[in-house]
């Protein structure tokens, strides 16, 4: 299978060109840009030598030569790519937040600033959290091709933490999720904020109650909740900037409403995740840590009470880069072209 | 003044080292050690070469030529050195656990493991965190020489950035501190958990409703809580480890019970600490940032709302080492001793 | 096939656990340990949770299970269990310097503090840098079972960087190296040295004049020239350690004699490791870095001249964990199997 | 003493306030700005919040108002200023290179492009290294303004580390600087080489044999080889990156032309720098690193051999934001001013 990537300079695409290229379902890869088009991906990234040699071209010539196309591309600029791909018939897996929020155009417009430009691909396309989502994403591509909306780098791994403890009805307030980024969830464009002196040895908040992934994580919620028959609770979400290359730590509180033991909802959680292989519900004693998930597509998870026993305190650790971003991205094309849920996705966290 | 320092080759001694070795009020210095005695300072610390000389020696020395102590060391370790103190007549500030609980003997006994040693000690001992105690701390001194137990570095930043609204009775429900740490919180010593692969570009929670920071701030809360004459709300209380040499991030969720506008609360905060030197409440658009304090005696808060205007989000920001144990130390000195509260602390944190 | 790797729990051992864990050729693993026996590797690697689940047993026991075994041991400690293995009639691997100097026992005495415990081994051992020891390693395979003495770290990107010039009698006097380490360079051990306070945001030499290296780099500067018929020149070999996880980049001087051109060298570069998969010589414009060798068994090399010309500047870069200790583990492992040498091998550099 | 710093904005500029506010002598700060004007100097650092508030202004108003200015200014951009603090009878310390190779206008054009745009003012300009011209500033001051040129950070730690072996006739062949930089030498605007993704957990080497500061170093060593009546020896320097924020580590190979013994070399060096507070020269067994320096204006150095015993290998640490840059620059307007030479630089170097 060739698979197109628009916006492979970037560090998402550049991630799913190294996770593609040792992807063995693909055959060749067609490298796309919107604006670097002739340079070669090898110099802008040199971790690529000798291992992945190829000139940026056009999006057009992607999507006329490849059998799938993930778009890498901020918001707003990837849907005329998302409707030629339709209109060709192949499938598209978008990155960007423009096909998260389908059912729900006005908070994407009040968030995103615009509205849809193509309502009608909204029929075709479904929020591609696998372990939310996969009987719908397969039952969708079982009727041809379709657009893949990647959830974002926060809402996976926060969403993941709260789906137990929520669709087992235990939230009975509002949830908090004190999240924590690497600096490459800021993309490759340089900025202040991201400059080595200003970030490095610091760790502080930004966005706080305007982050946009919390209207993202709040739909989980709500989805999550309808299905269990629930009224979804509410939600603070507080984003902040640690200095590390790569991963999210989401510590998560969800007041449970009266006291619980921790042995019975470690269970629940375990019970919860046993079919999904890249979720690890952690032994008690261990804690979820970005720097264990890193370079793999595994979302780690650790259950805790606060003293008290009835405040629940889940810790969930993802790599950014993989889960958060190009990993999932590739999950979900494995997902829709039948192949093996794992495959190219077997990679053993690094120890550092 | 003479000024003694016992356990000066740990981190914390260090740093007071550091400090008083460019107050203006202190003449010399005592520097002693439990384990390493005749060993040279700027053998262990080669930064002070050509500044400090000086040989570790016993604690029964440094109490010989002192005309005050400080101790820095491991809880239950030091409070026979302000026991000696006492007898001696002269104060003791310890950066240790050992008298913030004096009040509450059996929390101490709870999370410490032991009762205390001295309990009539406690007669003459208060909790040094000026911004809260600093006329009982003047009072206590005016009668003779006493005990100072600095308070510990989460709950000087969590404290701090509490207070304010619980004073004045926004606080409508259970608090909920999130705490991130550098590792310089975890002292001298090598351990597994700071070995820099390890712990470098990961982050993760440790002894998750199991710290025994989190009684102190319960203790703090309390009392500012008794001082509006107001039933104190619950703490849940979380802390994190982060790949940066100092600084305590705190951010902190205080459920308010309605909607409030957030003017209100900035100028609340603003007012509630315009005469406090050491705390700044940043204005609108800037957040708290532990690279924004490093090196420096202050505690920078940034007032925030959620999305829905019922939670106030407060970031506090501290270098561990200089506020959170060694300044703040030094501060107290200041106070005791009739020196200008500043005097010894009027660095501007560094800009890296 | 079984591969047993005693030492499993050390950094190179769980390095050996991750690239093995990932190999077609290797059917099972069996994890041994001098010190750690019944515990099991997840704990001390949670990273592996899921993937590799596995109770370290002794030595004994892996020698018994296994059809060939790595020996990541601190020097002395292992070469009984290569003795073992002879016995026994596998293959054994090493990672230490035990069998690194076998036609050289007066440099091994005089740098590790002991004499050859079982001299008869060295009849069936070879020094395992591929890049110059294939055939050599082949040959000796090809006649039964043998010890492979793994190249040190600092060695292997050295070698690598010195042998074109070296090879075609460039090299007109002293060659300078100097190195810089990233700490898990140090091992697991926790070590003042490496804890994270002390080691973050610095960079110093260490050992300098004194390092173990140093001979290794000369032995393999000794050999290639006398392979050319040469003098062999002189080294001076200066290690640094710096604020980063993995990778060793050496900067590397070589004098002339008289002025070369770029162009020339760099051809005789490219064409020297043109057919080997592990070292990429950049091209013009392109600097080694660290960072783009992370996590891979390649060894990058770029090729640069002082300003006047007549002195030959190379860089070489990388992964000390992989290409400096484990990935050439496994490579040795793939030649005297008979696989193909980048089995298991051929992960895509981390772009951070 | 009104003090103003043009450039106040830059990483060098912002140093400059830090240092100087705190600085006994200087009254007020005059902050200028070549494209910020208007903007709060708090605003863009807000360390400075509480301490440092102050609009930036231009830099006519700087002249206007200063009894001696500061220019943190890019090469080329400051000239005009140094003209007009001429003009006007105040002196000017330039922290560019305008004015360093004031006795080589070919050399300047060959490394920056362009010829001195005001050669008359090389009348009253001087190299600021104190450690080497402390007479011929203090000699010019003496008569009125001038202009100080302020090395470059790499000269500083190699010329220093350089200078006893060169004036006492040990340097026997071409010396070779092998220096490592912190972050912060990039400056203050974003580039993708400095986006902490990019150049986090690597090193590299940069600009090989292309490096402004290469025949800087060299003009100080002819000047000092010129000195002692000898021929100066030539220079290779080859500067890298490594992910820390300030510090600059320079490992210096000087070719003795014969064994020498380690303890007449330190000796040497420590009588050499007998009288200098800012170089601190090491015992033997502790190695200049550039975490012991942070912070302070202190150039640390140590003294090596290779195994062999011809070769001198000298480390030599500096803080890159402080000696080599603003603080040797305080260090010269106390020279000028007849101030203490430490007066505002008594900063102990930060632990971490």
């Amino acid at each position: 299978m060739v698979v197109g990537i628009i916006g492979a300079a970037g560090y998402g695409g550049a991630e799913l060109v190294r996770l593609l290229s040792a992807h063995r379902k693909v055959s060749a890869l067609s490298l796309g840009t919107v604006s670097l088009e002739g340079e070669r991906i090898e110099s802008h990234y040199p971790n690529f030598q000798g291992i992945v040699s190829a000139s940026l071209v056009k999006p057009e010539e992607v999507l006329a030569s490849s059998d799938l196309v993930f778009g890498a591309l901020p918001h707003a600029v990837g849907e005329a790519y998302a409707k030629l791909s339709h209109e060709k018939g192949i499938s598209y897996i978008d990155l960007s937040a423009d096909f998260r929020f389908d059912e729900d155009e006005e908070t994407y417009k009040a968030w995103y600033g615009k509205p849809f430009t193509h309502p009608e691909l909204r029929k075709r396309s479904v929020y591609g959290l696998p372990e939310l989502n996969r009987e719908r994403i397969k039952s969708l591509a079982s009727s041809g091709p379709l657009i893949i909306a990647c959830p974002g780098c926060y809402p996976t791994g926060a969403s993941l933490g709260i789906f137990p403890a929520l669709a087992k009805g235990l939230a009975a307030g509002t949830i908090i999720v004190n999240s924590v980024t690497g600096i490459t969830g800021g993309g490759r464009e340089p900025q202040r904020a991201f400059h080595f002196p200003e970030c490095s040895d610091s760790v502080s908040p930004y966005k706080v109650g305007a982050h946009r992934h919390g209207p993202e994580i709040n739909r989980n919620i709500q989805e999550m909740a309808a299905r269990s028959g629930l009224t979804a609770p509410g939600l603070i979400f507080t984003p902040h900037l640690a200095p590390m290359n790569r991963g999210i730590l989401s510590t998560i509180y969800i007041p449970l409403g009266g006291q619980k033991k921790i042995e019975d909802i470690q269970d629940l959680y375990t019970a919860f995740y046993k079919d999904e292989h890249f979720v690890r519900v952690l032994p008690q004693g261990v804690y979820a840590s970005t720097g264990r998930v890193r370079h793999s597509n595994f979302c780690d998870i650790s259950v805790h009470l606060d003293q008290k026993g009835d405040t629940l305190i889940i810790a969930s650790a993802i790599d950014n880069m993989v889960k958060g971003a190009s990993g999932q991205a590739v999950q979900n094309m494995n997902i829709i072209c039948g192949f093996d849920e794992k495959e190219g996705l077997t990679m053993t966290p690094s120890l550092f």
